[in-house]
């Protein structure tokens, strides 16, 4: 089956808004040992619209279009579509009444212009859109199976797992099982982890995907075969041994971001966490109760942006900032050393550096950090410089190592920054 | 001028990669006064680029061609080129004295695959590339201008700028001056403020897209016209308008997130702000220090997770926790007060609520938060409900809403969530 992906959208065409529902369909979609034919970006423009119609219709017996469905002047696409396949625009009362419906809960009136949005091409099977105003819509003509999607990627991509994937799987008809699993990695390069891989033998069935995200690199291994407990051998093999050559480079064998994985360690030996942070203020923490039931396992932090603050609630001492400053190892240490006493947790991470674009100094420059660790063992801490190319990779970063750190005391691993050596 | 982009690669069609130089390419020219017709991406695969070459070489002036290029054998486009144009490929001498010396300096010998990079279409023009092996090249074809470059972002943005965009501006001639204004909108849906829009007269040389950035809208106001200072004078007094008619609703003038306007409330009357996050989790001080400069007004904050530390940190009465548990506005209210006390901070936020999907009760479902703001006017407090779509989404919401309360209580506005009428 050919499968073409239309993206609709003039912000798309003026490099403001990076393309998102077709790479993650593109994702999916490989993932059932489907492919895309191509991907296309059109303007909200009648002309250039129906060239985009005729063109990916001529060749694809699947065309998935995103974007366009919603309620202002530019949304064009089912207008264009309908002129497109020579039909009416109908009313559809049912779509009106559940877009009322979404505004009388939130105590709102639905706005006028909401009312075009019920309005769809004649003998279109309609797609239900639980997080949105828009519903999608599928259409057959000449053959080929038209499919239309509000372009908001939360909408998208729910629609697409809930509806799309399984019509297209029933479209293709001769179902293949297909078995994906993603291991995350940090701390060794794409082209490091290719050495490694390259050297191995894997079943001639498994695909494996490099997909930096970063900080991570995420490995996407696949089977798709008639034979789902093949498939499953095949990728579970696979992960076994990859998981064995990488070892503590593996932050987790199930998708799961490293936040998830510190919080898996933490629960499975029943300890407790806090945090203190300075120029992270407050992402590491964010991070951390981004996952469901991390109230388990986290106390709570503190954000010292301010001395005074890094004082009064953590205990740093007062001659120590005035004599080194607030970024250096020792503030760090009695940042973490404070954070563990006022909350009573097991372990305190604490975070102070200069993130950046201002701040930085000759001795210190924009990208230092120094991170400490607090735990029944001791005090663990570390200098860190990262590349200054913006605030936000600093930050990200940083969180990323802080976290690390966590993992990496909880296994009794080698710490980040650590020769492997041993160092000097 | 028509100006249309092909991205050729397997990888972007697999969702491993993101489409990079095509976005690039957008953003830069239309700061220029250019503009994309579409973007197209193909797979290495013969029948692909030449249905590609066929769709892109009937409507477009310009076409711009990233990818291909390469060594190996999976590289097509030039081979597939030259038979679309029915020419041959030359082999350039000159060319391959380069990719020669590129290795030398390295101290290697050229791999005999690097060859077909000095094959290029006959009578192409060469674009030299400081970067990388492959030099790109343009072709001009029936009085269409081809433009072929390797798909390696870095190699392609420096050749970009160094020898397309001039060009580009050269087969242009006419050059217009372009003038652009982002408004963020936030409290109103899209459909809300089309409402309002279509009842406005702009002047017709302005262009409105409509940009959704959950939670925000964005509003791009451009016009590109010969005459610069009217080009200016369209957008600016579009945008005077707008800003009278949506008043309350627009966050920012000047595409700033939220943060960033908050940011600027804080400095410009010499006030400080502390946060106080339960179920944010440190997310709204994430946002607020995501700003160079937030020291300058942000001291710090505490994010109290356990129950404990609301007690210990904020100084929330225990009797109250229990009678009343964590998720209630009097909570709300003493984590204000709390924060701001031993802060010193002028306005202090507090935020507690079930951000789910566990956690949830019949009276307090997952998405309820109350949310309070203490400063020298007393304390403001409410509850919310949030859609509980998912996790994030309700942790997004409520740190939006937090530092619209904070924005709002600055502004002397009416406070999210209060009836415009004035409630009862």
């Amino acid at each position: 089956m050919k499968i073409s992906f239309l993206a609709v959208g003039d912000e798309l065409l003026s490099g403001e808004t990076a393309e998102a529902n077709g790479k993650f369909f593109a994702q999916e979609i490989s993932g059932l040992g489907l492919q895309m034919t191509c991907l296309l970006m059109a303007g909200d423009d009648e002309a250039e619209m129906v060239r985009a119609f005729e063109f990916l219709g001529k060749n694809s017996d699947a065309i998935i279009v995103t974007g366009g469905l919603g309620p202002t002047p530019d949304d064009l696409t089912s207008e264009v579509f309908a002129k497109f396949m020579g039909a009416d625009l109908e009313f559809d009362p049912e779509i009106l009444a559940g877009i009322e419906a979404r505004f009388k809960i939130r105590g709102m009136q639905m706005p006028l212009s909401n009312k075009k949005q019920a309005l769809i091409p004649k003998n279109a099977r309609i797609i239900g859109n639980q997080f949105g105003t828009a519903p999608g819509y599928e259409v057959e003509l000449k053959g080929r199976h038209w499919f239309f999607f509000p372009g908001v990627p939360s909408e998208f991509k729910q629609m697409a797992m809930d509806s799309l994937l399984p019509r297209l799987l029933e479209l293709e008809g001769s179902r293949k099982s297909v078995k994906v699993k993603t291991l995350r990695v940090y701390g060794i390069p794409e082209s490091g982890i290719a050495d490694r891989l390259i050297k191995m033998k894997f079943d001639p069935e498994l695909k494996i995907a490099y997909l930096p995200e970063f900080p991570d690199i995420h490995l996407r291994l696949s089977a798709a075969l008639a034979d789902a407990a093949k498939a499953e051998k095949v990728v579970e093999s696979a992960a076994e041994a990859i998981q064995a050559e990488l070892g503590e480079y593996l932050i987790s064998e199930d998708d799961d971001p490293l936040e998830a994985t510190v919080g898996k360690l933490l629960k499975a030996r029943g300890l407790t966490l806090a945090t203190a942070e300075s120029c992270t203020g407050g992402l590491v923490a964010k991070r951390i109760t981004d996952i469901s039931g991390s109230s388990d396992y986290f106390l709570g932090g503190f954000i010292t942006y301010s001395n005074q603050l890094k004082v009064r609630e953590l205990g740093v001492s007062e001659s120590l900032l005035k004599e080194k400053g607030a970024v250096c190892a020792e503030v760090a240490r009695e940042m973490a050393i404070g954070a563990r006493e006022r909350t009573g947790a097991d372990l305190a991470i604490a975070i102070t550096g200069i993130a950046g674009p201002a701040g930085g100094t000759k001795e210190k420059p924009v990208g230092t950090v120094y991170m400490a660790l607090a735990d029944d063992r001791g005090i663990w801490s570390r200098d860190f410089i990262f590349l200054p190319i913006s605030r936000d990779l600093v930050r990200t970063l940083t969180a990323e190592t802080a976290l690390e750190i966590i993992r990496r005391r909880l296994l009794n691993l080698r710490m980040p920054g650590e020769k492997k050596d041993g160092g000097k």
